[in-house]
């Protein structure tokens, strides 16, 4: 019988596992996690904070134990130190009980994820967290519980850390948001954000840009302008790294920034070996360039790509990714897709702006949407789109990520018939209205 | 100078006129407009009643006086009486001069709009209207002021029929509905309409079905079982009819029910004379066939196209419909669109159902959505689908009317990268997991 080795167990590898199961009951599948749990909703983690996942429980997808009743063996607390490709075996460390073994695999499936970043100053302090798995979160909740915490200090200006602010804060929670640059959540165009600070201030957080912790004593946090804050409290999100160091000498290829190299059906360098997950470097669905997204999305996706491969159904491929992705702040919605800010310069484009009321303006309480499309100067297509507001704003994003995907061009976002009613849209929706005006700038530019 | 005379001033005529003295300033524009208005927000009309549009005078777009500004001649109060064709000129009576005029063409668009449908019960009664114009709107509202209404009768189960409802009950008053049959909206499928009634009686409504009221005498109305009900308000949304008997004898094409035939560019079967709105017969987007589609969606595009093919640039045209549709009715969310099922059944199909959270299943507050597609057999492309549910339908519909247009087929789903966020969906979204479940069924089918 086929040996199926995955590497992780988080939704990555706990996807793959239960889809190539479903889809072949003769083979062997193996998980190895390094962590203490498996198949959680990483992304729901912050949610739990703020009581908006009141079910901490509800966040496990699967257990050792369910997967184990669909005949799949999972090994926590199980670290694979080294893969000998040649030998087609991983090096297995058991870390309960620190003994090291090998284990044959004709196929390895690799979604270690990412390890999240560290603040230096922050590395002995015990009130200090990230909050990456279940294991950060009970921590996190358990070190409330016991010092009656009620004073948080978030570090870091990527989602985790707004995720944060928001569910600290709903959790009644005073707030201090310290991030040292003054940009904040870099997905986003600087000029689109103003509503950050604004936001943070209106639910009384208060916001420290420019500024790290230089030193923690006791509750104590001293920040580099000399001041000091209560800090019983600490979480970091401020970013991963794909956790890839075990792969040296395996002949896998990693990219310059340590992701793994993967092509359209998950494999990597290495044949029989296959990637998935935030560790991967896959490419862009809409230019010819690659990309490492680490998002669900795509983790998901690749999930059944690869158990179709193994399966030996090799017309299923992955199609790349726009890198669509959104994120909740307070009232605010925030998305944008396709390629990131800088590296939209290398294209000849023009932009087009576009504000309009997500539903028909004479609705008391429409609210205004920001749309901005960046568009290619020779043949209209979008390159990268950004959209925010209080309402409506997943819609027009998921809606764009549709038409860029077969092939919509700017120009062509008029044609898209919406549903029209005063609650949801105007009859020439924001799409539409950005299809309109790019071919309004498309004249002039001709012209 | 061309003239260029339009014939209805509501949203398709007014568009039209707008766009076309945009892109050409060179050209006489006339509109004649037989009721008092123009340029209203018609779809908006219910939820002034409701209350949400609590700015009546926003309803307006534009007015005789702002369309003079920008050199279009309105007349209001003037109904266009016959075409001629050959002579290229539309007789004219002048209703509040009682004068009958000629004016010639160059170029006539017609918008006409449908006529509501009547009860034959209800024609001398004082107490009865339709909400069909901003006069109607100002009549119901000036009849519940003066004689301090709370009590209110609406009869249909349209689009209008179910705005009514929800309007009046948000206004406070006492709400009886009766329905002839007992289909309740019949543009969704029955067994997913099971909430109609239950969210009617949930707000207090009175639902009376296999019920017409047969006579009206004072405040009381006579029901078909001889029961008598308080009726001080009566309101019938009961469908329309195209109004173009004007039409008689002009050569313009007319379908066997009565609405305008129109080609790509909005040309009827006269050159020189267009026709849009909900007096048009257009053409499906996604098959080969004709449809009349009343919704404001097509005739804002086909006023772009029909300004555009006036002003010379004939590359403009028209792509056809889907029919995307949406109403809100109370708490829930209800869209369609595609085929209707009754032209569902000529082409050999398959059905695809599915029921998932609008956003992470692990949040609380998460809802379900109801989804339906309609699968050809022999291409997977899709014909028809419903959604329903009480938050995110709108996005779920607008993105399938994204994909089909641009040929995506329902196995094709599963290719959508959506943005993803607990707050907003799960990984694999309502459309992807209709797509996988389409591909399972396909292998079943082949099997």
């Amino acid at each position: 019988m086929k040996q199926v080795i995955i590497v992780g167990g988080v939704a990555g590898g706990a996807t793959t596992a239960a889809q190539l199961r479903r889809i072949n009951p003769d083979i062997n599948i193996t998980i190895y996690e390094k962590g203490r749990d498996i198949s959680f909703g990483n992304c729901g983690l912050p949610y739990n904070i703020g009581g908006e996942v009141s079910d901490r429980d509800k966040l496990i997808a699967a257990t050792p134990e369910s997967m184990a009743e669909r005949d799949i063996a999972v090994k926590t607390n199980h670290e694979v130190l080294r893969v000998d490709s040649d030998a087609k075996k991983v090096i297995v460390k058991d870390l309960a009980e620190e003994r090291e073994f090998e284990a044959e695999f004709d196929y390895l499936i690799l979604s270690p994820g990412g390890a999240p970043r560290t603040v230096p100053a922050l590395l002995d302090v015990p009130q200090a967290f990230v909050l990456h798995n279940l294991e950060d979160l009970d921590d996190i909740q358990a070190h409330i519980k016991a010092q009656d915490v009620n004073k948080a200090v978030v570090i870091g200006a990527g989602y985790i850390g707004l995720e944060l602010i928001e569910n600290f804060a709903a959790r009644g929670m005073d707030v201090t948001f310290i991030h040292r640059d003054d940009e904040i959540y870099r997905p986003l165009e600087d000029d689109m954000g103003g509503f950050f600070v604004e936001e943070m201030e209106k639910h009384g957080v208060r916001v420290k840009l420019d500024t790290e912790i230089v030193e923690v004593d006791g509750d104590v946090a001293t920040l580099n302008d000399g001041s000091q804050i209560d800090a019983p409290l600490i979480v970091a999100g401020i970013g991963i790294v794909p956790r890839t160091d075990f792969l040296e000498g395996s002949g896998v290829a990693l990219n310059d920034r340590g992701f793994i190299c993967t092509d359209a059906y998950g494999k990597t360098s290495v044949d029989c070996i296959f990637a998935l997950g935030d560790a991967i470097e896959t490419f862009y669905q809409h230019v010819d360039s690659k990309t490492s997204v680490a998002l669900a999305w795509g983790a998901h996706r690749m999930a059944y790509v690869i158990s179709n491969q193994i399966d030996g159904n090799s017309s299923v491929r992955f199609e790349g990714l726009l890198g669509t992705n959104i994120i909740r702040f307070f009232d605010y919605d925030i998305a944008t897709l396709g390629l990131k800010q800088s590296e939209v310069a290398e294209y000849d484009h023009f932009i087009v702006d576009h504000k309009q009321r997500n539903k028909a303006g004479y609705m008391d309480g429409s609210v205004p949407i920001r749309a901005r499309i960046y568009v290619r100067k020779d043949d209209g297509r979008i390159l990268r789109a950004a959209v925010v507001g209080t309402e409506g704003v997943d819609k027009r994003i998921d809606m764009l990520a549709t038409h860029i995907r077969l092939g919509g061009t700017a120009p062509d976002l008029v044609n898209i018939e919406v549903a029209y009613s005063p609650p949801y849209s105007s009859p020439k929706s924001v799409l539409n209205m950005l299809g309109y005006k790019t071919i309004e700038k498309m004249k002039k530019v001709k012209d």
